[in-house]
């Protein structure tokens, strides 16, 4: 997030600091996917890597939107926390052998996705909150799909990944 | 995480891995409460915090009646997730003026719990597949636990503390 002590001083500020938190985020998830899809053996598991990813290209479309909408630049700033898991994500991958690797990554995409979602559901609660009922509706979207991303997550290690690798 | 390149073989060293990746989340978790606490304003904030503090020392003490259990080392690896997260939880919280500083705890806190939440996920299902059922009831307590706290940071920032801020 920013530099400055104290240069967040209303909830329209903190708005904007999320929302270009989560700007960063969805961009550097957009690199990683492809990596992510590299790594997966399961069919499945890659195909939906890769569909998530024309996702991601899809909610950093809605985040520019959301940003013009409320009459702010579209700037990224840096969000440590996006670095920290995506880092994990390639650490564990990298470490896991053949046999477990999609176990692990599905549990590395999990945590990227559980990042989204709490900070979309905050970023729905405050559009709401500044009366933005439009940004609202795009952010929900983009929280709608990351859940739904999540539950398939959900289903395909307790269905196969797991099930294979144990 | 580890250090090695492809020393995780098997489901079950994922298993002890994980373990170890949210061992060391709750210890710094554990850290980081008090300062939370301090900076909180709200009452109702402040009182939540010190509860998931004392509730944090009760999941440190689970995960380490499941490295019992499950016959090997309570050994906590760094987790660059938990890192970065309670990094960005610092700086917002730092950053923000007081009149919003609640606004910036809460969504924090938040993003702790959802890290939390898709750990104890898989763990419980890692768990489950590996025959543990015994661990997985352990884990399964401190999953729901988060749920808990974060629904119930939810219900705040929705009732109060945004209301407060804008």
């Amino acid at each position: 997030m920013g530099l400055f002590s104290k240069d967040i001083q209303s909830m329209d500020d903190l708005f904007v600091h999320t929302l270009r938190d989560i700007y960063y985020a969805e961009q550097q998830i957009e690199k990683a996917l492809p990596k992510m899809v590299d790594k997966a053996k399961d069919d499945k598991l890659r195909s939906g890597f890769e569909e998530h990813l024309a996702q991601t290209r899809g909610h950093i479309d809605r985040i520019e939107q959301v940003f013009r909408q409320h009459g702010v630049e579209a700037k990224a700033v840096r969000c440590q926390a996006i670095d920290g898991i995506l880092a994990e994500a390639d650490e564990i991958s990298g470490e896991a052998a053949e046999d477990v690797r999609d176990a692990a990554l599905v549990a590395a995409a999990q945590a990227v996705e559980h990042y989204e979602i709490t900070r979309y559901g905050t970023l729905v609660a405050w559009a709401r909150e500044l009366g933005r009922a439009d940004c609202a509706a795009l952010l929900q979207q983009n929280l709608d799909e990351e859940k739904a991303t999540d539950a398939k997550l959900t289903e395909l290690a307790e269905a196969r990944v797991n099930r294979m690798a144990a």
